[in-house]
């Protein structure tokens, strides 16, 4: 299998996944394990597919440490329909009417609040919107309410580029995390969490699938409006397997799990993801030309977002860039300015290549 | 690229997909179009993939002769996610509280109409649960209101291996089919539906993305609490990416329906689709191992049901069937007895084979 001019894609999702694992996977999909089959053709009720999904899961837990009083469920609708899904599951665990606390540090926070408001009251607990989401509120200032059900986070602003240092300290609520775009990026402490909950297309493997890892004591609350395939309590008692599930993002995120495996796990891939962003936040912090924006403390490992102080030069820069080999780097229109989405399967070596594209566009833009 | 020892799958979904695309795919998800990077990584708001996109729905109308007052939709949660997504979608048309009616000649029907009962009064208008769901009831046994937002009907059942011969007429209440099982296997004419649906892991491509054809005025009536990324209106705005879609799914459709084009279209697959059944009717009307239960006029084409008169053989029938080539032969577990599943992609040679098998398995068995 060759790949030819391969290039460093830093699009925030769907992104650049580990070329090992395609390369496998352009097998598998004309016959897998010697089936005869390809592994998108094979029934998820099969014996080789069952032991697929169930090493995938075993390989996650693993890798994430997910305790045993954790429930790992793999759902359709992408993090958006979590938005939906979550307060139909939760919010009938609030102590009076169905509520929930938010914190909305970037678009998709914002998102989720005002998603979760058609299920019950859904309130603004703190946001850095005055701040146009460069950083998270402090701790000490957010309004929660013992009655929450729960309090909702987004731990990566993939928009923004602002990611939580650390799981904050919301007493005995169960705090829920968006992790989409950071998941498996760097070790996390399950146990702070109520639920953590993402769509795989950003540091996983094809857009299709959702991850949520969810307290088993949070399981079986869901509001009798829950469409079914949401239904933790069913989902949890059918394997994720109510339906028929995305047999082959589930197959592929398993491959993805084995990969992180053979780096080292989490705690070596979250080494080399600190040395990435470290190398464009030097650059960032030593440039003229560049402006990173992000309060220092919540700069993201996995989405640096940057300006041109000059705005005027951004055309040029992303085609130039692109020329170069390195796709992707536009900010989001919400936004604008520029974004450099570097998830675990971006090489250090394609980091390096961008920051020496940046440094040679700065010489020549003086 | 090489198939070794390429199996005939008559699963009944995931199933068999047509090789050349499975060819084209292996590498079309290490480099696509030549951007040196594959089809799984790029985003879905690049130019290519928005080009892929707008093909696959071009092609999808071509192919079903879609009306131009009918909305395409791509959806996550399969056609289980849609038995909420239409009731919340419609019901609120009705014309005094949400209801609508359900006929039930299967397990997938019989589905739908539990699940609508979450958000308005899902009545049942017939049933042929009393023959074991092997007919569909008369049309002139119908209970349906004139009060109704919509009647449900699923048009192949993929368990009993039940279709209907053509569309019922429900007068002007919008009909709802879901034809998961057999979309694009036959020619049908759109206009006398309000709905279509469908996941597409049966006939068209890997699990995880649902197809929806919604004529346009029924769009735009959403329960308030509708998730959005459920929501038809908001959908069919954004080129239903309203999130990251699953764009793997959405490429793999695409080149399925260019391969149903290169086919001669819908209606010369229809007439190989006639053939590989009949062969296999014929050949169960005339053993006397062989058991077909299904009313005649309603036998599906897609999924072949059939019992062994003596059902100790059929444990034999599957491991010999197996060592044959012949995969996937096992019924429903709520069904019992076989079922073969001979979708589009199942070339005529594997239902010769299959054909031969079970006529050497009578004699052998006599």
């Amino acid at each position: 299998m060759v790949f030819d001019n391969r290039v460093y894609n830093f699009a925030p999702g769907p992104a650049m996944l580990p070329k090992e694992v395609l390369e496998e996977a352009s097998q598998d999909i004309l016959n897998w394990q010697g089936l005869g089959a390809g592994v998108m053709e094979v029934s998820h009720r099969s014996k080789a597919f069952m032991a697929c999904y169930q090493k995938a899961i075993a390989d996650l837990t693993d890798l994430m440490q997910v305790p045993s009083n954790y429930q790992i469920l793999l759902l359709p609708g992408g993090a958006m329909g979590m938005n939906a899904a979550i307060p139909m599951n939760l919010m009938g665990l609030a102590k009076k009417d169905p509520q929930a606390d938010f914190v909305v540090t970037g678009v998709w926070s914002a998102k989720s609040i005002k998603e979760a408001g058609k299920y019950g009251n859904a309130r603004l607990a703190a946001t850095s919107s005055a701040q146009q989401y460069t950083t998270v509120p402090q701790r000490n200032s957010w309004q929660l309410s013992a009655d929450s059900a729960y309090v909702h986070i987004c731990s990566n602003e993939t928009v923004g580029g602002v990611e939580f240092d650390e799981p904050p300290d919301v007493g005995d609520v169960p705090l829920v995390a968006d992790i989409s775009s950071h998941m498996l990026s760097r070790v996390m402490d399950i146990s702070k969490y109520g639920v953590l909950f993402g769509g795989i297309q950003k540091n996983i493997g094809p857009a299709g699938l959702t991850i949520v890892i969810v307290r088993k004591d949070l399981i079986g609350h869901a509001m009798p409006l829950t469409p079914t395939i949401w239904d933790w309590q069913v989902q949890a008692e059918t394997d994720s397997m109510i339906n028929t599930p995305p047999t082959f993002n589930i197959y592929f995120a398993g491959q993805v799990f084995e990969w992180i495996k053979q780096q080292g796990g989490v705690a070596a891939i979250e080494l080399i993801n600190q040395k990435k962003s470290q190398l464009l936040y030097d650059l960032l912090d030593k440039s003229s030309l560049y402006d990173a924006r992000v309060d220092r403390r919540y700069r993201s490992r996995m989405n640096v977002t940057f300006y041109l102080q000059d705005e005027s030069l951004q055309e040029r820069f992303l085609a130039e860039s692109q020329a170069a080999g390195l796709l992707g780097l536009k900010g989001h229109k919400s936004a604008g300015g520029l974004r450099a989405s570097i998830y675990n399967a971006m090489p250090l070596a394609g980091v390096e290549q961008l920051v020496a594209f940046m440094k040679e566009f700065e010489r020549r833009s003086a």
